[in-house]
């Protein structure tokens, strides 16, 4: 019989970002491949940059989505780590060279040959397709185990937010009890660093612009402090008593405010990726012997390490289930910020549904 | 008997930098100070700056000077690590609480009460002087020791170049044999960074903007290999292949085409301090989780870390050696850079002659 080889989803055509319906031929699948029916798919504040072409660097039509969740209907004879019927989840990529230095030391994030999960090709030349669709081939690799004592909707997430401020917090020692991390940004990454933390047993002062987020901040995710940083006086309050900071914005603004906030050899993660340049000044960096980080998510190994952390401590994000139908209004809630704090699509409930009202006659695609 | 509690030397009255005759009466001593006969002070180009107050921070006088190596004419009642007629070294600074968590860990040049060596002032209000002069009082534990088989002159500068280099590449781990470091700058501090990297077991390319720079650094100082850093070329053949850089320039610079140098998880130590603030991207320090960290100087025990290994590997620095009179004109080249590779002043030798010349009648109390 074998399953059909087109799969459907929402592509973005230009940078107008607005989704619509969009066919694709899935890449041929080899012995060390899995097929993944998607059930939740995270929106990524990256997928909204991809489509409105922000970045330049947009590759139309984009299907955008890497932070799927979905369950194994189809596994190459070589496939160990997965049976058909085990869900997986799948993050920011869907493949790299598996050889070089990065590969070799389980930071396939850092490989130069890296294929992103959308907006991207494969080697062979196939463009790739995110979680916005029904179905994903990936080799196994590059597939992790999901949690089964998790929701899996408020896992998707963490698939590239979780593991995005998880995994510097792990490799730059700021997850040792005891220690003072400030988060800067208390959106999709920002509150899923506050929970990481304090499960760490760190202790969490929230930064952010917006006084009203103060409540949500302490009460609902457990920070134990919060600063405006508009505040002149809480921001000199604050200043050289953080261990670390995660910087989760991606709006222009400066940094040094936040390097002042720092002890000695305090670590400054820029997780944001502000599009236009910024400027820093050198001496208070050196005067403390500041350090300042890019960290882009993490690897494979570290992704599962990651969810297993969140399965112990129960840790999953907080979400907003939207359907297919919903992702256009979503993208420009998420545009003004409006989302508490991460939007997740159900996909797999509301897909068919979607494509029936486009009336596109291409039912017979649909598993 | 007792000494005199006066001293001289060469101090800028303006922001001119010109250095002319100046005495000053020493600060009292206590039990754990020891005075030190001046021998040989190194001239680092912050005296520079700070003499034409380009730092908007010098406080008239200012006598410079912190590379400092004299032999011990007095000591306290208290005092354990020297005795009378033992050398000591002393560098960027004089005094710290001694009490805060980073004169705890060693690190007390970043202590926030940091005594600068000159163009400061001791917690009782006394001007701190530096050594372009013929003595010094100091706390026992802000001195060094001096090894015995290194020649004096040529230590000199270890007390700041050298530790402002040893520092940072023992702490990021970049003192590691096989690791590839980048010196951008064949200075004071650049040459410096060439002799302990080789003696770590490092790979060491010089990056520098003369070409005539070349021959210097891989015959006389062993570096491995030279980058013009104007030849674009060059510099994209390098991308990627560096654990860390040390760079030593203080002049306006970007850091972006030297973290493209950088490998994954690369290190950039910013050591020259540009006056101005510099523009840097995110993007790719992120995407190859790059780091920056900013380093000044060293400890107390780790200067004398330094200087061990100094003498284990007979390290010291290139230097000319001038008398008193020349300092304005040193000051001058070194403003060009015309120095291969540091002024180290005969002080001892030279300082009574200067003083006689100007004929202010205070040679009594010349030592």
């Amino acid at each position: 019989m074998g399953q059909s080889n087109m799969a459907f989803g929402l592509a973005a055509r230009d940078a107008t970002g607005v989704l619509s319906p969009f066919s694709f031929p899935l890449r041929a699948k080899g012995d060390d491949d899995i097929t993944l029916k998607i059930l939740y798919c995270g929106i990524c504040h990256s997928d909204l940059s991809t489509i409105k072409n922000e970045w330049r660097n947009a590759i139309y039509p984009v299907v955008p989505g890497h932070e799927i969740v979905g369950v194994i209907t189809e596994a190459g004879r070589n496939v160990q780590k997965f049976r058909v019927g085990d869900k997986a989840g799948v993050g920011y990529f869907i493949s790299s060279c598996l050889s070089c230095d990065d590969c070799k030391q389980d930071s396939e994030n850092y490989c130069p040959q890296l294929v992103p999960t959308f907006n991207s090709s494969h080697p062979d030349g196939t463009p790739t397709y995110g979680g916005f669709s029904n179905k994903l081939v990936v080799n196994e690799h590059f597939a992790v185990r999901i949690p089964t004592k998790l929701p899996v909707d408020k896992v998707a997430p963490l698939l590239c937010a979780g593991i995005a401020v998880y995994n510097p917090l792990k490799e730059h020692g700021l997850s040792e009890p005891g220690k003072h991390l400030g988060v800067v940004g208390l959106g999709g990454l920002g509150h899923l660093a506050v929970k990481f933390s304090k499960a760490f047993g760190v202790k969490v002062t929230v930064i952010s612009t917006s006084p009203d987020k103060e409540k949500e901040a302490t009460e609902k995710l457990g920070a134990d402090s919060f600063i405006v940083s508009r505040d002149p006086e809480q921001m000199k309050a604050a200043m050289g008593t953080m261990d670390g900071i995660l910087d989760t914005i991606a709006a222009d603004h400066s940094l040094m405010p936040l390097f002042a906030l720092l002890k000695t050899r305090g670590k400054l993660i820029a997780l944001g990726g502000m599009t236009k340049p910024t400027e820093i000044s050198l001496f208070p960096i050196m005067a403390g012997g500041k350090i300042m980080a890019g960290s882009i998510i993490g690897g494979v190994k570290g992704t599962q390490d990651m969810l297993s952390f969140a399965e112990e401590h129960n840790i999953t994000a907080e979400v907003e289930v939207i359907g297919m139908d919903d992702v256009n209004t979503a993208m420009e809630r998420l545009q003004k910020g409006d989302v508490r704090f991460r939007f997740v699509i159900d996909v797999a409930n509301t897909i068919r549904l979607s494509y029936k009202i486009q009336n596109l006659g291409e039912q017979n695609n649909v598993v």
